[in-house]
Parts: C-alpha cells; structure tokens; sequence
C-alpha cells in the first residue's frame, strides 16, 4: 500500500428538492456574479432552469448566462467563458449539467484568472495557481467531475481530447437530486454507468499489492452500479436506483477508491482518441475499449483478472485453468455492455481502422501510457485492432 | 435512500514516516503555540515523542505538554487542558495517540473558546459554536476520532460517558503512519478492530430501504476488517495489514457509510454504560453487547440479518429457515470475537448482574435509544441479561 495524502473538500447536498438550496449555497461560498453554464437546453424544458433563475433572485445573485456546452466539451467555448467573466467581473461559476459542463466550467474558472492561453494549462505549459470557485448543480451521473481534481477538453484545432489535474479546481459544492436524471434517455444513463464502472476499473488494476480493503471496496461499487442501472432501465423512475447510481458515480472517481493504489488510466487516454476525432459517447467508447484492454493485458496478472472475474461476474474459478476463467470473465463483461444496449466492437459503432495509426501515435504523444501495463504506440495500435469486430 | 449533505474536511495524511510532517502541518494551519496532548507515554518509549518535538522546534512552533490520558477519557484532565489553554494563549491542539486522546482534544478545543463549563456542550445546555483547531498523529486505529464529528467523554462524577457532536469538531488533518501500531499489544489491536466493526454495523443495520451502495461498501469494510486483523496477529509488523486496518478505522467512522442511512447507535449507547462503571475497553464492550443485542433485534428485520450472515459469514442461506441461517451468522460473529481473543460475554470480564437495572436506567435516561429498533429500560435491562453468559 502506498503512502498517499487525501482530502476531498466539495460539499455534497444529496437528495429531493436540494436544487432549491442553489442560491443559498453560491452566497455562502462568496458568489455574488455567476456565469451560469449549461449544456444544450434540455434544462429549461424540465424547469429546472427556472427553478435556478428564482433561487438566484431570492439570494441577490447576478447572472450572466452561458449555454452551449456539447459532449466531449470544446475549447473555443472555454474561451468565450473566459471573456465573460473577465468582461462581467464575474466571481462564481455554476456548472448545471453533466460532466461536460462541469468540465468546462473547471476550465473557464482556471482560464479566467490567468493571463495567458487556457489550454497552457492542459499541454503542461502552465500550472494551475487559482481559480474562480465553481459549483454544481449535476444532472448526468457519470463522470464524477462533481467532486474530482480533473477536467479533460477538447481542442477542435488537431482534435486533442486532453485532461489536467489539481485538487484546487474540485468544485465548491455539488448538488446531486435523483430526481432530475429520471428525464434521461437510456443511452445517457448507460453511458454514464459505463463511465462510472471504467472510473473504478482504472483504479482496480493496478500493480501495488496489499490493498485488499480498496480492492473490497471497488468490487462492492462496481457490482452495485451493475445492479442499479439495469433496475433504473426497468424503470426509469426508481428513486432508490437513480440515487444509488448517482451517488456511486460521484465515488467511483472522488479519490477514496484509488487511496494506497498505483492507477492506470490507459484504457481513459486510448478512449478519448476514440471520441476526439468520432465524436461518441465516452461512456461508449470506454465499453469497446475496456474489455479489449483486458484481454490484450490480462496475462500480466492473471490472479487479479481470476479475482476480478470472481468477485464481479460470480464466475466459479478453475483453479487448474485460470486463463478461462478470466476470459470467462471478459466475455461476461462484454455481454453485461451489450444487455444494457452499449457498443463493444468499434464496428458497432461504424468506426474502421482508417485512422488507428493516428489516434495510436496521439496517445501515446508524450510517451507509453498506462501503469499497470506499460502501453507504447504498438501496443494501442494493437487494442484498436482487437476492439474492431 | 434519504437526503443528505456530506463533507469531510479533515486532510488525512497516510504512509511511512509521515510522522515528520507534523510541524509543517500544524504551521500550514495557522497553528504557533501547541497543547501537546498524549496519553501514557508509550509515545516516549517508542521515540515518537522525540520526533514530534524535532518537528515542532525545526518549524518554530511552541508548546505545552499535557500527558496522562486515560482509556474513557475523563471530564477531568478535559478541564485541566482548557485552563492550560487559556493560561497559554494556546491557538492549536496535537493530540497524538488513540481515540481517547483525540476525543480528549476535540473536548479540550470546544471548551477553550467557552466561557461556561464544557460538560454543557455534552448535557446539551450548550451549542458548539467554535473550537480551537485539533491536528493528530494516530497511533491506535480503532475509534476513527481522527476523521469524526464526535467526541466521547467520561464525566467521573455519576460515572456518566456522554458524547457530543458537530462538524465543527473535525480535526484539520490526520497523520496515519501504520508503522508506528507495530507496537500495539494484540488486545489494543483487537479491541481497535472490534470498535472499527461496531462502527460499521451501527449503519449497517438500518430500516432505511434502497441503499444498495452503502450496504455494498459496509459488508466490504467489516469483511476486510476481519481479514486484516487477523493477518496482523500472525505478523504483527505486516505493513500492508496493518495499513488496510488503519485505513478502515478511519472510514469506518468518517460518515461515507452512513450517507442515505439512519443509522442506530443502541449498542454504542448500552457498551458506554458498561466501560463507564467498570473502565473496560471499548471494543471489548461491544464485542459482548453486539452479538447480544442481535439475538434481541434480529426478528424486526430478518431478511437483512440473513444477508448480514450470508455476506459477511457466508452463512449457506436457508430459505426455508431464515433464522437458523441468521442464529449461524450472529454465532460466528461471536466466534470471530472469540478467535481474536475478545470477551463475548459479561461472565469474561467478571461482570455480574448487580448494576444492570442502573446501567439500563441511564443509558435511556433520554428516552428510548436507538433507531432500528427502539429500546427502552426494560429492553436494556434483557439485552445485559442476555450478555451475561
């Protein structure tokens, strides 16, 4: 177990109603001007954008208003992010959304305190000192970005999916009501649970040993977002389901499951050259890659894959072959992708092999990725050439 | 699964030789002049108390030391520190040492800023509205203070241990070097591992529906605890067992486990009143009380019981028989105990009947305690019958 240093300091409000406490949450952190960020709109059809709009009233708060956000968040709106709040003084930021909102509203909050060009901060050029606080209102439990040290954007200008990391650009607060993701369409949710899953997964296989209390730990999770989101596409109006799933999703990726571990985030940076240049989902394209990693790595570890197989799938073990147990494993996994109604072979999604020698070398631009296995440009290669059918 | 709000502000700081940190810390937190808080002195046999006062002087930090904390930590040198604190201007608190030291402290910083006596805060006649700020250096993982909203004191007179809580009370970071328990004797170990249980199973047990997730990470952290505890009797300088248990105290009781729970806090309750009369260890206590009040409750809920058994156990379920499979489950329990070298009867630890209606009387002295079921005198009154032998 390695040594580590962990505190997470965004404030959960978790549960019904809790977006009527917006506005008071905002004055309590000193926000008196707020950019407020959202995605393509879907918010003011629930009313929920309304609902933000009165709390804000009720609290004195100003507003200027910035929508827009897409999938896979870009550049070019970070920057008129940036331009509004440098013009309006603005002194908070409310990301209302998913993790691409929140994503960019981490962004616009480090970009709006520097002097130079934000995506510095993202090619290792700069490094973040400050930024304007941001809190959020979460809509899509997915990617975690609610209580996360990262965000990951995309610069339209080479299609570069990049990320960067620091525990100053965690938001504020994070309000997290179940009840506003009854509205979303399947492939959202199971988009979203397959990003959850590959959250934890990152941190699961890993090289340190000794972690048996986080290992226990990341099972219980992934077994319970399993449960969960097949019982929220039964019935998509399932409280305890949604809130389960939602509160797994702001887990899996706060820190506390990669406590004491070594993470591995290739399968994450393999992924993001998928829906850089192809524009699909994250959580799709993590179901194609993710189980074509494992089988491209297994044989690296193969008791962690056994345990793996064991302790999520219930596969009964073959202790005198433990290879099939393992691919027994992985084909439960591609097969819980495919009932849920996820891609797991890149022709699922009508992606061919044109550009795998491209996305190969931009993954691995500044070097292997991964640290469980250590991936070169080949390697990836060889991943995008199993995911194809 | 219920509305909630959950942060956790304490920086936990974990690993080998971690220890050397503490002066920058308490400097980055503002703190000048320390009350230096310790128990027996084991700290100063095993050179602990060396290193701390190196750190303190390399960062230009005074102190003044208060040694002689007792297991049940009394009301008493509770008073003691809050005059050194007000006498010495002092603007931070080190507690090094268990759960005892630290809940010393905690009591220490929220009677400093108070003109009143402190034991109001823990009648109730007075609200925490502030505290001087506590920092740790844990040496016995068990009570999970380090990262905690709560604080245990014994008043001596009337013999009454009595809590108080507030997130105000968390402390500003934690130092959790698992190399400095190499030292514990095994019953320190084991009475830590017992309480590191209870706390799990005071939210475990819940009439709360829908909360899968938690359930999940709650079997997860009892059956690693059990796990790990008994590697580190084996070899009691396994760094990687004695880290996962130390990580465990600390989640075990920092509330991620009971977000969406009511949780109960009964058995707390009845144990407080055995080791307030007869000063036995905590853990030891409820290593008694636990198995005892389950064989009092289990009827409410007995689906949740024979999960319990089946997850934590593996108790083959009987469907046909759910409470054969429940009684195996709470047997094994207390063969747990047993095999780590704990008391699970009163008759263990030479304990009669001649205080039960008094022990019974004042730990309902509030009314009814606990949430799943509701216990009254009476119900106290058989659950220490029932623990007799």
């Amino acid at each position: 177990m390695k040594n580590f240093t962990y505190v997470n300091s965004t404030k959960i409000i978790f549960g019904k109603d809790t977006e009527s406490l917006i506005g008071e949450e905002i004055k309590s952190f000193g926000g008196k001007k707020v950019l407020f960020h959202y995605g393509g709109g879907s918010i003011k059809k629930t009313g929920l954008y309304d609902r933000i709009i009165k709390s804000l009233a009720e609290n004195q708060i100003d507003y200027v208003e910035l929508g827009g956000v897409q999938p896979n968040p870009r550049l070019s709106l970070v920057r008129t992010g940036i331009e509004l709040c440098k013009l309006h003084d603005i002194d908070f930021i409310l990301a209302v959304g998913g993790g691409s909102v929140i994503d960019s509203a981490k962004a616009i909050g480090i970009g709006a305190v520097y002097e130079g060009d934000v995506w510095d901060f993202f090619t290792g050029n700069a490094t973040i000192e400050s930024t304007l606080p941001v809190g959020v209102v979460l809509t899509i439990p997915a990617a975690g970005s609610e209580a996360s040290t990262g965000t990951v954007i995309t610069n339209e200008d080479g299609w570069y999916k990049w990320s960067v990391n620091s525990v100053l650009i965690r938001p504020k607060f994070a309000i997290l009501n179940p009840e506003l993701t009854y509205t979303l369409p399947d492939y959202q949710t199971v988009c979203g649970a397959s990003d959850m899953i590959a959250h934890v997964f990152e941190r699961y296989f890993t090289n340190e040993s000794g972690v048996d209390f986080t290992d226990e730990l990341c099972e219980a999770t992934i077994r319970s977002i399993m449960r969960c989101v097949k019982m929220v596409l039964k019935d998509p109006t399932n409280y305890d389901a949604r809130a389960n799933l939602m509160w797994e999703g702001t887990l899996a990726h706060n820190g506390i499951l990669g406590t004491g571990r070594i993470e591995d985030w290739a399968s994450h940076k393999i992924e993001h050259e998928l829906s850089a240049i192809y524009d699909i989902a994250h959580g799709a394209g993590l179901a194609i890659i993710f189980p074509h990693w494992m089988e491209y790595v297994y044989k690296h570890d193969i008791y962690r894959f056994a345990r793996f197989a064991h302790r999520i799938f219930n596969v009964d073990v073959d202790f005198f072959n433990l290879e099939a147990t393992v691919l027994e494993g992985i084909k439960r996994l591609k097969n819980f992708y495919k009932e849920i109604g996820l891609p797991t072979k890149l022709k699922d999604v009508n992606i061919g092999s044109e550009h795998f020698e491209e996305m190969a070398k931009k993954a691995t631009i500044n070097g292997p990725i991964g640290s469980f296995v250590k991936l070169n440009t080949e390697d990836v290669f060889n991943i995008f050439k199993l995911a194809l059918e």
